[in-house]
């Protein structure tokens, strides 16, 4: 059954969307960063690689740009392992602009120019109203007809990077099914906040950008609605890895599984991040920091400052949490320490839960307790804790993303299969294949 | 006057969601979960019992659950409390399931089976964009008129459980006015995390539930413009009290009063949860975590660690919190105790606050300051804080909200009378339903 | 190029919005408060002057305010020097309240009064769908052509109150074209969130305002969309000035620059919030809390007690973190640091980096990273950090926003001239109005 929400492009999930400037002036080869990104291959190429014509290539270097992406895709086009989508230039409030966005895509997708037939689509940043993400559309449909490509076969993402963009993601779903327009064409919403922040007028102290929780959830829901790929902004400050990650973990949370990348660096931490660890671990939260326990024949050891236990008298217990005491039974300790601890499932305890689920599907239940339990030791002290969750026919669904991503990865990229294999080593990955 | 955002239901309020497997496979009696939740009354019974014939009962079971329903709506659907919504299956992907949801309502509302007249509504789940809701109505329209019922009679409740439906939350208040449907049946909008969160395709390292705040804040809205009320979804960690309480406290803070309860334990708390404590009590907040003081005699006493307070020479003061410390003079350190502490006022002290303000305006006055001042102690130190806040109309209005929630329990639920005078006492019971 | 999102109006950028109620009971002037604060000036003049003629004025004495307004904007209003918009009285569920919010605006706008050539406009609390916006412009339309004013001439600010008005956010950009209004006078769109939260039905246990994010971010995306000024609501906890401003930096990350006030010393704090400070500064986070480190010859030094660290042997060191204790080699203990450090720049700051990228885009660069290092000293160890940032032309002019709200204060409110020269000094302002 196909229906209104189906992806229609290849890639159900896209990791990575890295951007290249397309010409560097006062380089011996102006399109020598392009040209080594288009080497890229395994691990450090990105889903989706994107020759960027726009604000990452001064605005003097941008024709000369063009050429250098008809070039290197003439090339390498065919060796890219991922997806090919250009950005060029655009904007809402820009008729000027907007021609010359529609002139660099002519010549991108010109057939005599050889780049074409590796071509996935363009990025058109800077849109506005859906009124005005038609005009894109309209262009292209042009383009295509012009040059005698199959209409809707290039794809078009934007760049969500004002309130007028934002509030458009809410009119995809019913624009995109009318005869008029093309807008099925539609492949990657990506937020773009540094631009999104000054049309917002908003300012931080440090001049960091703002989270803008909303324009993710909202971008992430449209892609939902429609059936697109929600695609989060860059992260700027590139030497920061450990933000990067918690960047990434707080938009897979909300259903945004791709982000940006400014660097190779950047586009492998960011293929790995959404893929399910390959070992199982505990951790404990205590003032808003996650510590990680050691494992240890079965036990998980705490070995931080912030909690502390020992045994008092009458099978009692002190226990201080971030300089917070209580005396508590061995009952109420289990329980506080269920409340601070976590765990992490492994690949493999996905696909045991979800298994576990089927049987007791098979065997006329809608729904389950599934139990988890472990040995926690703190200052020497040993503390079992065992939860519950109930899992019904809507768990199971839900836990199985990321088990789809991993396989919709070990389709669509082969040049990985020695880093998944790697990772998680053989048996597991063939195992993750089959499962779901 | 009546508008459009007025409630047309019965109750103006419900705290509770509680589901019920409607046919459990290899039970003696397939029914015995459902006819013991059918026999609950007092605290342990919810606002709105769900025998639930879809994702908590097995496919396969799913027409023995109707005919369990009818049985024992029609035995004990008398006696229940609460209202009765059975949960039927629908999708807006599946015109199948769509047809089975129909039939499943049909066969419910028959008068011959003796279920109807214990009937108040049924709960659509797996709605999508408005016109898919306006399917559900549809069926149920012939449903009422199949039947003899009046048009409008049978409420239905769905459950937002796609990036879709969340988008049609928008379109509510305009859609509910059109005279080609019946959608002012509408009476509870139940948000669904677990279903929404694969629709969402969100990952979590641990596979808990994404917080979803932007969801439940769009649920409530549109239940607040369109007349309706907003219900949380299901929390399944069933042991951790803890962690249901800050859920419910999280969702009161957005307009959402009410949640989803999986168990009758989780009903209790829940009923419970939105009802003003007996006693006011004050709070330091450090570090993100909130102490409550020990009251005695007036004063309110800090036992924790993570504040520390000491007295030093010139009428000075060393204050350390979370292990930072600064010397302040006694209105520094009042000033700095007063931005940690919060009062949490009982039903008592709402309605003082209320006649304060009355008193107020019928003197003239449009806003007066509102003071609140207390002793509390740290290290034996004593410290006299003290705060105002401006009250007008509007915050009177704001305040008033949990006392017309208790009267509108105290009115629709008989039997929970004996609950409420033991957790209150019978005096305060009459006072609270005689404000406002 | 005129654009649809271009604010049309005088100010770019409103501050403060300060209310005054315009008649109380009792004393022997009514309008001894409304004549008191048409005659502020300077830092504790408002940008936006309010006199309230609804919540904050009891329902009796609004006859008598209206009267007070006249009067005191007659003998007052050419020396106010904000802007001068009263708010009268309006409910979109009462035609009676419509009605005589009508004649309260053609009262106030009569040429025979005298005060209209001071008005700049008037503030409509209480609205509901977009239909109920038109309602209230449609009676300044009639108000205008009675009074033989300009159409149009009078602005319209409306209070965002209701789960409805949130709603009407997302319709304003396509409405606002349209020839049947003339919404185009629209000007501020300020958040009331205690009737939002009366009705929403929200409770929070001790009875402060929610924080309503999502009303917030909604609020300032519609003011981007349409090319209005969002405006956060009262903050009524009038003595706690950090909260206040803690508040005021949250709602400038969201775009939200301007705040109402309730009292002059509110609008003191509101009218320098959003201006960048005079001195950088770097900061250390720790457990949510941010600790302004001491400058002493170029080097910041932490003085808390979170934050302990020691050198060991061998090149690596003890950090403690919240109780949290790693030992760290150099690098790792620098990279730890940069993590918890962050760095708000002056005024002269912001300045610096626009100018380097401005060069570096001369030389044809699209995109260059930022660096910016300190020496940070902790327990009386010195540690280098460094960080860098990519700056594009996206990044420059998101960068730009507190330049041109500084810009737009200097032009548009000479009365506050020798404040922001004693706040700078006479240099660094007259630099700050030529850069950009």
């Amino acid at each position: 059954m196909s229906t209104h929400t189906d992806r229609l492009h290849d890639r159900k999930f896209v990791r990575t969307f890295f951007t290249t400037p397309t010409a560097v002036k006062g380089e011996d080869d102006s399109a020598k960063m392009l040209r080594r990104a288009a080497q890229l291959s395994g691990i450090e190429a990105p889903d989706v690689w994107v020759p960027d014509n726009e604000d990452a290539t001064a605005p003097s270097m941008r024709d000369e740009g063009i050429e250098n992406i008809i070039d290197v895709l003439s090339e390498h086009g065919a060796d890219v392992p991922g997806e090919i989508h250009p950005r060029v230039v655009w904007h809402r409030e820009s008729p000027e602009t907007r021609y010359q966005g529609f002139q660099q895509i002519l010549e991108l997708a010109d057939p005599e120019n050889g780049a074409v037939e590796h071509l996935d689509g363009v990025v058109i940043p800077e849109v506005g109203d859906i009124d005005d993400w038609k005009k894109a559309d309209e262009f292209i449909t042009i383009v295509e007809n012009e040059h005698g490509l199959e209409e809707g076969s290039l794809a078009m993402s934007v760049i969500v990077e004002s309130g007028e963009a934002e509030l458009a993601l809410g009119d995809l779903r019913e624009e995109m099914g009318k005869p008029s327009n093309n807008l099925e064409r539609l492949f990657l919403l990506v937020d773009g906040e540094v631009d999104y922040t000054k049309d917002m007028r908003a300012i931080t102290p440090t001049g960091e950008l703002p989270p803008w929780p909303e324009l993710r959830h909202n971008t992430s829901r449209g892609a939902s609605a429609a059936g697109l790929i929600a695609i989060d902004g860059p992260y700027d400050d590139i030497r920061d890895v450990e933000g990067y990650h918690e960047r990434m973990t707080d938009n897979q949370a909300k259903g945004m599984l791709g982000i940006w990348s400014l660097t190779p660096g950047q586009v492998v931490e960011a293929n790995k991040s959404p893929l399910p660890p390959k070992e199982g671990s505990w951790l404990l939260e205590v003032d808003d920091r996650e510590i990680e326990l050691e494992a240890e024949d079965d036990h998980y050891v705490y070995e931080g400052d912030a909690i502390e236990l020992e045994e008092a008298a009458d099978d009692r217990y002190k226990l201080s949490v971030g300089g917070d005491e209580r005396e508590l039974d061995s009952d109420e300790l289990s329980q506080e320490l269920l409340n601070l601890a976590s765990y992490i499932p492994s690949l493999n305890d996905i696909v045991d839960s979800m298994e576990e689920f089927e049987a007791a599907k098979e065997a006329g239940k809608g729904a389950i307790a599934m139990e988890r339990s472990a040995t926690i030791v703190v200052d020497g002290v040993e503390v079992e804790i065992s939860n519950d969750r109930m899992w019904d026919e809507a768990t199971y669904q839900a836990a199985q993303t990321p088990i789809t991503l991993f396989q919709d990865v070990y389709e669509n990229r082969p040049d990985q299969h020695e880093d998944l294999e790697e990772m998680y080593g053989e048996d597991l990955v063939e195992r993750a294949m089959v499962v779901g």
